[in-house]
């Protein structure tokens, strides 16, 4: 029931958010090495997730769809600048089931085609403008610039931990990370920009953070597991790219604590490996070792543990709200991201 | 006398704008691998080029300089962000004198440390509210969105031709790509940026545009001549790196343009090399012919005359505001960007 509701609420929503995004992504000079580029990720067709939730959002708190769409658009420009972006820099070969940008046209294209996506994502709050005024609007703009920084800040601490080779972090170390690299923008930026466009009022926003948190590292900790066991073709990533790319997940935290001194040594080792050095022997050992140690098992069971701390939030957030499908929508969220495949 | 004049207003707006650049660059966490890397490039000590004609732009116009300083770190921010990316995608090795982000930390950081001066550059802006109220701050957001747009496509353009390989440019493709690359965040972007906020109307910010491309155009044809003539040392890239970058300067263009089918094959080769493939000897070769068909003294007679155009247009600007040191100081510039070295 509530699976459809979300699969429902995504495709609607979402196409509702392609026809305001159709604005920023039509053919415009220069096509090519720019705009033409500049259409690819957003035209792989994700979920929606994110425009979704901030029109959800928004209308939850009184605001129309229409009131809410543009907002929405921004959203997931900005999401797909971070996503060039940060393909460039973990050097990933697919996303959405086709090679990177960076992978197909070079990394000096991929971070400029970031750049232009970015600066649509401002361009479209600033249209907004017209509609919501310029107090609204600046507020509008402050919140996405607090969720930008705080993004590239959890990417500084992620790359950082790559480059210094890390591997004595705690879950704690990473839910620290995750909750500025993924939630910021995933989740805690699109409810709070719903709630702040229907209201108004930025003095009451800070009570989404929890929810935010709670729901984004359920998602990202998803995120993380099927990257290990998911359908490749449907996940469209390179499975198993997060052990390719050294990357610090609850999974990999938990392995590094469960190995004795000579796995451990050797995992290291592997990991202070350049990406190209990396064997698929050496992969498939570290993928055995996950299953031998119950990591996936660890990281399944606080994804559980932290979708049912949003669900917990979302009723004490939403609960006093009159029923409505976008209600039951935000309320269903918790469980579809730790349930999608 | 207007060289001194130039000098001493750099210096002094400059010292000026690193008070307000203070407020954005000071330490913040995570200081490794971000917010300490995000104040290196400021530091280094530029000319402070593009926030003082910021400054003195607003006080022609009729501001005080207070009202002036927070956009003129904004503009500094905004610089330093391309400055970043831009070394990136030239896998550029120094800067003023001193490796590059990416070379010292690789592109991932470097990318990132580039993302966040562009944040910080928007949230310099959005603090200005306080002063400006939310419709001129929207205006002023404008502004920098177009720039911005304007120099990334500007900098498709350049990247493209290098990944095309491109030889048959002629003169007009070059300041075509410069008016976008160069001139729209360099000169245009500050000159309107300061008339707009002593005026709060934008309605006049147009006629900005062709001095702003007159005097980029001089400014950046004589960046492309210091980087062959220059003193390294003072210059603070790598002398000749043009060359080894493949950078389509209009040095470069009129070189093609001047050489036998025999040269032009050679040359359109080593521009179609990759950078580490390039050879120092291919370069001298590449250098020795710049010499032998004149280009640098055509490169110097089109700045001379795009300078003189600046002059021009800067009377029919300027002509009529009654005599002041900022006034003076815009004056200054055209002879002064074709001559600094």
């Amino acid at each position: 029931m509530s699976a459809h509701l979300v699969a429902d609420t995504l495709s609607e929503y979402g196409a509702t958010t392609r026809v305001a995004l159709a604005d920023y992504l039509g053919p415009r000079r220069p096509q090519r090495h720019l705009y033409g580029l500049v259409a690819d990720y957003p035209r792989r067709g994700g979920r929606m997730f994110r425009p979704s939730l901030c029109i959800a959002s928004a209308r939850v708190f009184g605001a129309a769809i229409d009131d809410a769409v543009r907002s929405a658009a921004a959203v997931e420009l900005l999401h797909n600048a971070f996503l060039v972006h940060d393909d460039v820099e973990d050097e990933s070969e697919q996303r959405r089931g086709v090679p990177t940008l960076n992978a197909s046209y070079g990394a000096a294209v991929a971070v400029n085609v970031g750049d232009a996506l970015a600066m649509l994502g401002l361009r479209a709050i600033i249209d907004d403008r017209l509609r919501f005024g310029p107090v609204l609007t600046i507020l509008v703009l402050r919140e996405t610039e607090r969720m930008a920084s705080e993004s590239i800040e959890g990417q500084a601490i992620e790359l950082g931990w790559r480059r210094d080779n890390a591997t004595a972090l705690t879950d704690g170390d990473y839910l620290g990370m995750v909750l500025k690299k993924t939630c910021s923008y995933t989740t805690i930026y699109p409810t709070r920009l719903g709630a702040l466009i229907a209201t108004r009022d930025e003095r009451h926003l800070d009570r989404f953070v929890r929810f935010g948190f709670f729901l984004g590292a359920a998602f990202q900790i998803q995120d993380d597991i099927l990257n290990l066991v998911g359908d490749g073709a449907r996940y469209g990533k390179e499975l198993g790219g997060d052990l390719l790319e050294g990357k610090r997940t609850l999974i990999l935290i938990h392995l590094l604590r469960q190995m004795d001194a000579i796995e451990r040594a050797r995992l290291t080792e592997f990991l202070g490996l350049r990406r190209a050095e990396r064997t698929r022997a050496d992969v498939c050992w570290v993928r055995e070792r996950i299953d031998a140690y119950g990591s996936l098992e660890h990281a399944r069971q606080v994804a559980h543990a932290f979708a049912g701390a949003a669900r917990h939030e979302c009723t004490a957030l939403f609960g006093g709200f009159p029923e409505s499908r976008d209600k039951r929508f935000i309320e269903a969220l918790p469980q579809w991201v730790i349930e999608r495949s």
